[in-house]
């Protein structure tokens, strides 16, 4: 049994060969990954059946169990989603703003893997693939982390990747699966060999992750999506973008939990968008002045400007103006995904400009703050923190930049 | 007196007023700063001889002495850069990579300012305007700690970025400046109203503001920078690129600190250089092979191939081929600048590939790793971290982007 300081150097010491691994070689082990999903499946169940057995006898939730659960189905959609990335242009080794400069040297930026990723999560096995697959197609090797109670899927499906690793005659050690929580610690201590921690889960999770890294860590806090509906909204719209960002999946971060409306239209839009909300099971908390337009909503409190109900639950709240809107996305958001209804030129210009968040809209679903929808295909999470990546994380976002430098003999003066 | 949360808390307050504020605006507060500069070089110089009468009273030593010291070219030298500065584009507010998804919403990235950066630096106190004018240009609110063996030059020429911001309408508190000690750890701590910490100054501050941070830092660590003289070199441009990377500035972190000479070329190469170097006062430390050639020099202990002499030193190694250099590099390197000086096709282009460097050359000086050779304009320091930036960092790496999505009622099917 290797230490975790022994493991993260193995990672270290592999991952130069996927820096030098081709684009065919790396999508090789892709394909080979998605290939032993499929031949695998049988003893996938088995191993994961192992887990969903000890999370009975541990009487864990239906919830935690639901997310550990594969079955065949799940199974062919994570090796689908393999084959999306194999799809994906490679990110790796492109030259860009190549230039020469005034004393004859060509200078670009050359994009290179960051090197070795840590990421931390909890029950979901499929993230043992998804982001072992997003880490190999960057060439970064990746230190994977899992929750206890998937110990048994968590393995099969790590040792799967290093198969096909070692398939294309790339070293096993890109991938390294590490499984108690005791050595979570000794992980975020290795700012040596580990360059970037993810951790992905609940808010606990990603706040002792931060609190304890000497490593840098990218948050993908909560996401407290909020849609401004302006005085001058073509009110149809907005009631199509706010009937869809709550209710298309309300479970995910980029589903709305709050709306502001402007109070000249709230007289006549508020009751009409309630009615279709109640329609469709959702359950209304407002402040005072949605109450004197429909009566019988209940209270929003302080705590629930600041919840992400990930929930058929909305809070409203009605705005005297856009700056009012704004200053209450300023003290409650989240930093991201806020949208504005509005036909208003000046007013979409200057929402879009005063919002910090990661995704800024306009007359658009806040579901949109999607990797897929804008255009960088699979991703491992969405960001919330400013630094190196905002908003949603696709393989760009798992690489940097190095200069690169061509000269013919060139010195300083 | 506020404390430092208040005061931090503050900066992040005025910062969307900079955010909103206009280039033209933001040059007139630069152009404000060169000004003041000028007109207040006497009382600058008062500030100053107090810090430096201090500075001679407490012992300090020459050099701390001398970093502290302003003089009227110094304060037209700074005068000069903030003029560059104004000169460069403004990197906030522009869209790139605009285009319309199947979807049919636009989406484009707008770069944005990273918000509140702090700047833990130490003697110089020409650091207040440089990093100042950088961060205003670049709408960011700037937490400034200097040395407390600055502190009135410190105090002085903070005022006066506040002053320049007061003249243009724009907060004060833009800029905030800290002087002691004991407020650094708090300062680390101050995650909800500051972005990123870079640290400018020894190792040894570095590692503390590393190890005490919950807020993001860039390090710039230091450069322990390689030049290879592959087998194929013209040996006349390697002894040229040599002797400018070591002696044209020895002090700076992109100079030369160890040279690594293909053995085939060793017997003709080695001799020429030391006697060149060494007419130029350099001091050569090297290997048992390199001894054999030049049998005078003395011997490099493992310690050298560490250390970052900033000094008239240069350790010298002779290697079996390049495979051996990259490998010296990845052992003792410190991911600054390498430069490998060829004429082999293969060889120039597997070292760049190879090698990962924030700046990687061929036939050329390693002393270009600067921001302004680079391209990049003036520049705050030189990241060794692969998160956010690497490499020397400008305006633009002191900006992230945010996704704007313009829509006309578009909804997620």
């Amino acid at each position: 049994m290797s230490t975790v300081e022994e493991l993260c150097l193995a990672a270290r010491k592999a991952q130069p060969a996927l820096a030098m691994a081709s684009t065919g070689q790396k999508n090789a082990v892709l394909t080979q990954i998605a290939t032993l999903l499929r031949e695998r499946t049988p003893s996938l169940l088995i191993e994961n059946q192992k887990d969903l057995d000890a999370a009975k006898d541990a009487g864990l939730s239906g919830a935690i169990v639901d997310r550990l659960r594969l079955n065949a189905d799940r199974i062919a959609q994570i090796s689908k989603g393999v084959e999306e990335i194999i799809a994906l242009p490679d990110p790796i080794g492109g030259i860009s703003q190549l230039e020469t400069r005034p004393s004859g040297i060509r200078v670009g930026r050359m994009r290179i893997p960051l090197g070795v990723i840590a990421m931390i999560f909890e029950s979901r096995p499929n993230v043992v693939i998804d982001a072992g697959a997003l880490c190999l197609k960057s060439a970064n090797a990746v230190i994977l982390k899992g929750g206890k109670e998937a110990k048994h899927s968590n393995l099969a499906l790590a040792t799967l990747l290093s198969d096909a690793l070692e398939a294309e005659e790339l070293p096993r050690k890109a991938v390294v699966l590490l499984q108690e929580r005791s050595e979570v610690n000794t992980l975020l201590e290795q700012a040596n060999t580990v360059d970037l921690v993810i951790p992905r889960g609940g808010e606990g999770l990603i706040r002792y992750v931060t609190n304890n890294s000497r490593i840098p860590v990218v948050q993908h806090y909560k996401g407290v999506c909020h849609l401004f509906i302006d005085e001058s909204a073509d009110l149809a719209m907005a009631s199509r973008i706010a009937v869809n960002a709550k209710t298309q999946r309300p479970g995910v971060c980029n589903a709305l939990e709050t709306l502001l409306i402007h109070e000249a239209v709230a007289e006549e839009f508020l009751p009409a968008i309630t009615k279709k909300l109640r329609a469709l099971g959702v359950v209304l908390r407002g402040c005072e002045k949605s109450r004197s337009e429909v009566p019988d909503m209940d209270a929003a409190s302080e705590e629930d400007w600041h919840t992400e109900y990930l929930d058929l639950i909305l809070s409203v709240r009605v705005v005297e103006d856009m700056n009012q809107a704004i200053q209450h996305i300023d003290t409650y958001g989240s930093d991201h995904t806020e949208s504005i209804v509005t036909t208003n030129y000046q007013r979409a210009h200057e929402f879009v400009a005063r919002i910090p968040s990661s995704a800024v809209m306009v007359n658009a679903s806040t579901r949109f703050n999607d990797g897929s929808q804008l255009g960088l295909g699979a991703e491992i999470g969405i960001s919330t923190s400013r630094l190196h990546a905002f908003g949603p994380m696709g393989l760009n976002e798992l690489t940097t930049s190095k200069f690169v430098i061509y000269g013919d003999g060139n010195v300083r003066k």
